[in-house]
């Protein structure tokens, strides 16, 4: 266990991400609502198309990261896994959400994540079209610099719901999707990341997932949890495997909302 | 039967339909991703806010043509109808996608409609967090004053389908959206008015959605058509009354889409 990175190096890792977030809006602002040749990346009724913008932002983020940081360890959507040689890896999906992009909308986002011996420490969502940057950090987040705050939502009644689609749930999923959505006043669908940074900026108040891969989550998890809200699986853990995110805005609604979940 | 407005005549009152477009905007703008009085129209389970941004920029619109055009008749989702005494009718729905807004989404719109003789001539769909100002007019549509055109999908299973939300659909209207999102390629979600203007710029192809009010259509259909697409109801015609709105970036795919809907 190697001591904790300071404030001095948090803050320089954190401008870093914000040059590697620059760098990657040029390639993906040069594609948004331009023709983009779609690759279908899975052969199953799943509609996943890889951009041009993803792979070629991807490339730009890894460049920067090579040259600054070479001992650090880089998971990738689009261009796979470099092992750490340090306790620091990055975590990048540089267009989540890109169904949204190929439709002309602006709620698709980049992801950047800064792992710290595994665990999440800093993450950047940025979206070049809105000119909105969120970046968390270990007890605070902000959008643009200025720090954000989620809402404290007293209820489920009372709450807003985000997740994709609702069709991603199969099974007990399903079922547990069910559950919740039935309690909230509200549901929005397929914001992809940018739900995630609305909740952190106080606007949502539950967003749940299920089927999502590290790189959708890194960058999300220091967001939401620097804005005062509440990361983690369904079952109020850590177990990322899974692929189940739970973002609660107050965090006192881990109870009922995992219990609605597990029931 | 008057005869029809000059194309002078059109260029000043799509001006001034940006003029009070520009007044709505300091209103919603001032509102947005700020806390809102939410107060609900009906008594039902249909959740339908409606907040102080809506009603004090419709009467910021409703005050300018009160002042401009007397005589012009006015149908507003808030403050009612006042009758014409002339040819013209505006119809105004200053935040249309109340539940994005109050998300704190950059999908809703401020909705701007001329009638000319009850058939729509001018048609304004304002987003001013994005500061993206769509205008219809007989024969071309813009996007913050440049031409825009919808694109060209050739077929219905290479379409992007938009509905705001599926569950408006009841009985025969649902079975009808379910066979059409059957043959689409993608859909996308929650976008309200932003769903025609996203077609309109050539980056979706069918939007179908019912239970629409005149003050949900009457700004669309300009901007649909003045694009080069086509804006109907589901049969083709223009039966308003049903609010079941048809907007296809390729009118081509009018007989095919219908025919899904209608079977």
């Amino acid at each position: 266990m190697t001591a904790s990175p300071s404030a001095q190096l948090i803050q320089e890792l954190a401008a870093f991400a914000g040059e590697t977030a620059d760098a990657a809006a040029k390639v993906t602002m040069d594609w948004f609502r331009r023709p983009v040749d779609i690759v279908n990346k899975e052969d199953g009724a799943r509609f996943d198309p890889v951009t041009i913008a993803d792979q070629n932002a991807e490339e730009a983020i890894r460049a920067l990261i090579e040259a600054r940081y070479p001992d650090h360890g880089i998971i990738g959507e689009e261009h796979g896994v470099k092992e750490a040689r340090s306790p620091f890896t990055w975590v990048l999906d540089p267009v989540d959400g890109t169904r949204a992009f190929i439709s002309g909308l602006p709620t698709w986002g980049t992801l950047i994540g800064l792992l710290y011996e595994g665990e999440p420490l800093i993450g950047v969502i940025d979206q070049p079209y809105l000119k909105e940057r969120y970046l968390g950090t270990p007890g605070a987040s902000f959008l643009n610099g200025k720090p954000i705050r989620t809402r404290p939502c007293a209820n489920v009644k009372e709450a807003t719901l985000s997740t994709t689609d609702a069709a991603l749930f199969k099974g007990k999923d399903r079922e547990a999707y069910d559950r919740l959505l039935a309690e909230c006043r509200l549901v929005r669908y397929g914001l992809d990341c940018y739900a995630y940074a609305i909740l952190s900026l106080g606007y949502m108040d539950i967003v749940a997932e299920a089927g999502l891969k590290i790189y959708d989550m890194a960058a999300l998890i220091p967001v939401i949890r620097g804005a005062g809200g509440h990361a983690s699986d369904w079952e109020g853990g850590n177990d990322w495997a899974g692929g189940r995110l739970l973002a609660l805005g107050n965090p006192d609604l881990l109870a009922p909302v995992s219990g609605l979940l597990a029931r």
